[in-house]
């Protein structure tokens, strides 16, 4: 039985609190926020959940893990305080503000054989996990080019702009369904209401194969939009997340080597149009699978998917775009060499703890 | 009655002859294309029409008006010797291959008193004047951000990329509906198929009051979208060209100034969600609506709507285009004061022809 | 503080229980179903709450009301075995097998002055008090034709046919939207599972003006279709329910009187194509609505808007659709002077229990 | 060479004539109406068309086939003069005001040895032959159900009313596809407009096999609709012929045998929820094809698709609604003996023409 407490009960917190509440090797012990009438309300949604206004409750109470979901700018010092009462711990996405932050909580979690986990819940959606599958088939071939749009009108963030509050689902979609880290990245955006914090931003990410991608983030869009395209050298792949029934088509469409000549003494490519593809997903509730697979790499001593160094290498993506941001776009590079990532999932102990 | 011609018989060029065939106060007269066949098919889709495969008879002819629908690279060469035979020209965008060549065709428009004109087709659309429209009612706002999705599956040009195959049409609708020109750009892109040429590709647009614009145009796109977004200070308006009857929707959102604070100290924006408003269009071809511009601007000695220096403020962009492309995406700068008009709509014919 | 018991843990009783349960002036106490397992998932559902598999026991209780959400051929005998233990009843739709039985519950209501209400669930939603609220400020003019389709593929009733199940939904709405009650009713349908349980079926409701409506409910349908259209005499009225942003679309279209002559010398109409618009629609749980609803009527003593006398009318309905079914989809007539409403919302507790 | 004339130049009548006009093998001679207008218009849409505003000029020239596109009332003098001048016809759809006018122009045709067609377009749609195939390919199991809705706002016929108008499509292409015709016939509708013109209307039609159709048209829809489901024991089929990439989807939906037992000792099916598929559809012209058929026929001696009897099985379907409709929706039987077929596609010119 995993004692298990929640640090933030905003908008996310709650979520986290409802899933470990109805997992079986799970106690949900306690959880924590600064304003009183957000335990209130947890105490009404949850009864017998115990609160507290201070998070050094959590590192004192009899609690194997804790799961945070507060602003970005508090998630290191709460995870390092967590990780150094010896608490195996679960970050929501962003992980940190900074990849020396990041660095420092894995080593930190390694030297205390903890778990340290990130909360890019897309990682364990029935439907990326799909289109992780399709690709890995070989049927759309090799992926050319990808386009997202996540966009929206709100929720305006105080501390971090568009890209580093939506774009971590976009680059960790990527990540993990390609297996592929960029190499360099361009980032545009504006800051139309808050100085300094871009609320619509566009990103041009470059992989070493050639591959190139488009994420498109935005708070001010009147229609929500959670759109990935994948375009495949054999077929392409749509992914709309905001689909109840057609969350991913599969066109059977491709441009074809032959060639005839025109006119004008250019040649054209020929194109294939062919039938459309609608694989039944079977629902879960993906943050329900997340806590499940953060409660069993504790239990059994695992590494998790989505562990500090998939963490990280999401924020160094972003530090880039930063950094592209500041510079009107120039594109900046990452080393390849940079990217770190655990040596295999399903590690034993005896590896993960050292 | 204007005697007019036409050379390019491909695609486009058909469309042409069929509008000015069916227009009162023009004879469509002779077409021409390098190719026998498509001749012969405009002989059995047009009973009557001459047709020649040198474009030189059209010089000859006692023609008024010649209308250019060849690819891009002979726009110049043949528009140019129109105007030297003193033919009005109506060239297909993008208007030429250089703001060079586009200042001489100007040049010798302004010199031989020729109307010069270019087929920005969607300056002359039913929505797209609604749009122009209900933006300058103020009913939007000023607009802070415009998004623009221009993709589809081929059809790959062999001389051109594909910012200047399809980003023509979404600069010169931001232009016509805003009335503004870029300050900077970025673009990045990706040739996937030919050495050169990119086949997807993303720009982003400055303006001079704090505008920003996204371009996204693509030939390896499953889904045909036509999708443009203009997000203002008061409401939002999303255009969507592919729609049958919602081709423009007006969105009563925005973000509202009072601020209220949060658990950890932060300010949050309200969001303002409200009703949504989709205008009667009444249709027309946009097509027939641009001829009879052409010829109304030959008879009455009128400047065209989009005449020659609409045109070359397109080129400057899409220059800028290419060098930030050769740049890896870095910003290039657009000294506004490069952008020029000419000094009103519906000058009389002394003032144009000098 | 009402004290509320549930019948029913199958489908929607849970609902029932955690609307009930969020309540202020209710303490949900006490839940009961045949089925142990059910009771156990209500337990971790719902923690602290009573259970038992024997109604008697919530007669025994000390409760104010009852909620019944079991199989339709039980709601008479519980809800009857209710009234006579003196306890206030909401009643699932349908409210009864028959209008006998249902009158026989009025009857009882009425004579140990108890609430009596059916869960005509959508009566209670935003929407469909939108949709209220526009046709009544004479808007859409006066109402000619309505035609409404509900069908998916599943879930099956062992007890009552497709009509039963899904056309509730669709005759309630209308009576309560338009205010009318049908004259008389064709139904025609097919049993292809279950002998004698029709699983697709068609209705057509006459009313007294000229009104006439079109059900079409299935349980055969690949798709879910919540759609409802309603033609006025000035604008027509689109409300598909599935939609999340675009509930209700209001068209500017119409027939208009002037007439012209055409070759063969017979007239036609004018057709009015304008506007579209979508109003925004402040949503809430419809279901908590109605058991705030219900609550307050018990406390304020005041006769629900879905009363006995709703349901019944229901009912009557139904029972001409059956009949008609049984008769090859023959006219069958209803008594416009059998419908019965009580006298008035809001009633005053004198008025209501006499 | 094929001479042909067009009777009716309004709104299908120069389709007609611009089909005719590019097939190889027909010359398209004289076209007829009583407006002289709409002659100027063909004069200038097809440049050497000859003209008439007296259809017996169609009777005297020399003239091989007659296609005629007028009002319903006419069909049957038209189409008999010109059978009885030894002419080929084709004639709009519904093909006749009775069956008993049908069966004569059969009984002539006959006699004459000439092609006797109805135009049921739809029958020619690469949509609906794609359906046939997969009907026909047992894919979707055995149909048990049809539903179709085909609606919009206008255009209301002065002398048919909205089944004699739009169900004619719904009807041909059940029959087409399936093979059955009705044995029953219900059908409510009401006219608002124009007494004893019913402006919308729901038929229900019953076959041998228990397979039920519910088709719903209506002139007063603020939508135009043309979708039609397909229910089979397998699958499920839905074709909607509006969309422009998607026109049609198999779900891989079912229900399925096995049973389980529930709370109140019920049972209930279970459901099979699977890919959805969207076959690509070559897309042609559909009146082409028919026009290509239509002149095939003639000069191969043989017998159309849509030949007199197709026709004249689907006027006998509407006379049953038309009865039904005065008797209040009573279901009108037709002897299935009644139907008559040719006896085979594609007859050699000896058994056509006797």
């Amino acid at each position: 039985m995993v004692k298990t407490g929640v640090i933030g009960c905003g908008y996310w917190g709650p979520n986290l609190i409802r899933n470990f509440r109805s997992t079986k090797n799970c106690e949900m012990v306690i959880c924590c926020d600064k304003d009183e009438k957000k335990l209130e309300r947890m105490k009404s949604l949850f009864p017998g959940i115990k609160t507290t206004t201070n998070y050094q409750d959590l590192l004192d109470a009899k609690l194997d893990a804790v799961a945070i979901a507060t602003p970005v700018g508090t998630h290191y010092p709460l995870a390092k305080a967590c990780l150094m009462a010896d608490k195996h711990v679960l970050v929501e996405k962003p992980i940190t503000r900074s990849s020396e932050e990041c660095q420092d909580l894995i080593n930190t979690a390694e030297s205390r054989q903890r778990v340290l986990m990130v909360g890019h819940t897309f990682e364990y959606t029935a439907a990326v996990n799909k289109i992780k599958a399709i690709i890995d088939s070989g049927e759309i071939g090799e992926i050319m080019y990808v386009s997202s749009t996540r966009v929206n009108l709100g929720l305006f963030q105080p501390d971090i702009n568009v890209i580093w509050d939506l774009a971590p689902h976009d680059v960790s979609i990527i990540t993990y369904v390609l297996g592929k880290n960029p190499i360099s990245v361009n980032a545009q955006g504006k800051a139309h209401y808050t100085k300094g914090i871009e609320d619509v931003a566009m990103m041009t990410l470059y992989y070493e194969n050639g591959m190139i991608a488009f994420l498109h983030n935005s708070w001010l869009d009147p229609q929500k939009i959670r759109n990935m395209v994948f375009v495949g050298t054999k077929k392409m792949l749509v992914y709309d997340d905001i689909s109840a029934n057609e969350k991913i088509k599969i066109y059977d469409k491709g441009v074809e080597k032959p060639r005839y000549y025109d006119t004008f003494g250019d040649f054209h490519y020929a194109y294939r149009y062919g039938d459309i593809y609608i694989p039944k997903i079977d629902e879960h509730e993906a943050l329900g699978e997340e806590c499940r697979h953060f409660l069993h790499c504790i239990v059994e001593n695992q590494i998790p998917r989505s562990n500090g160094y998939v963490g990280l290498n999401v924020i160094k993506v972003l530090e880039a775009a930063n950094q592209s941001l500041t510079m009107q776009g120039t594109s900046v590079a990452i080393d390849s060499n940079s990217y770190q990532t655990m040596t295999g999932k399903g590690h034993e102990a005896s590896e993960h703890r050292k």
